[in-house]
């Protein structure tokens, strides 16, 4: 049913913790730099850089450092291969209640008919 | 923005193997026992149960044992609250977007009227 691209397997690790998604909405309103995020979400420098790693391996952020400053901004990637996943699974199973629906129907009406 | 269902740590890392995502695709056609998904995946059955288990702990899967036969299929959640969040952070970005070549568009018509 569903291709596999290889990537699906690190976007997912990636969105499977709540401070990750947190600094992804967070940098999809603007940029923010390293100590930026860190006081955001009350965690130190070291755990915040832990989460970017993982976030910059997925390709969900870049980050560039100027200075002594490391500034995050959102990556190439923007989860549409995520959302069209879950989109054909939900329509796979949507097809088949619709599939589940028409035998209970068919069985309801020969029981009727008989 | 929004909200963060605690579960949703538990179905992204469910998602984030490709042999777990083949296993939810097979059981939307049809439930299937441990020893057919061993087989479909060419694993140990150790191998699928300890996905299984992954799969049922973020109830995306149910498991059913009768006699020697573990019987695998679809679990009470739909991806519903995933498919939400990816859905409210592609709008999140298409916004940003709009404001950019909304910007984009004025500074241009201010040179242009200049």
């Amino acid at each position: 049913m569903v291709q596999y691209p290889v990537h699906l397997d690190t976007t997912f690790a990636a969105l499977s913790d709540g401070t990750r998604r947190g600094i992804l909405e967070r940098l999809g309103r603007e940029r923010a730099s390293i100590s930026d995020l860190a006081a955001r979400f009350g965690m130190t420098l070291t755990g915040i850089k832990k989460h970017v790693r993982i976030l910059e391996d997925a390709k969900l952020v870049t980050t560039e450092k100027v200075g002594r400053v490391r500034t995050c901004s959102l990556g190439p990637r923007r989860l549409e291969d995520e959302r069209v996943w879950i989109a054909k699974y939900q329509q796979m199973l949507e097809e088949r209640y619709d599939r589940l629906d028409e035998f209970l129907r068919r069985t309801q009406q020969e029981r009727t008919d008989s």
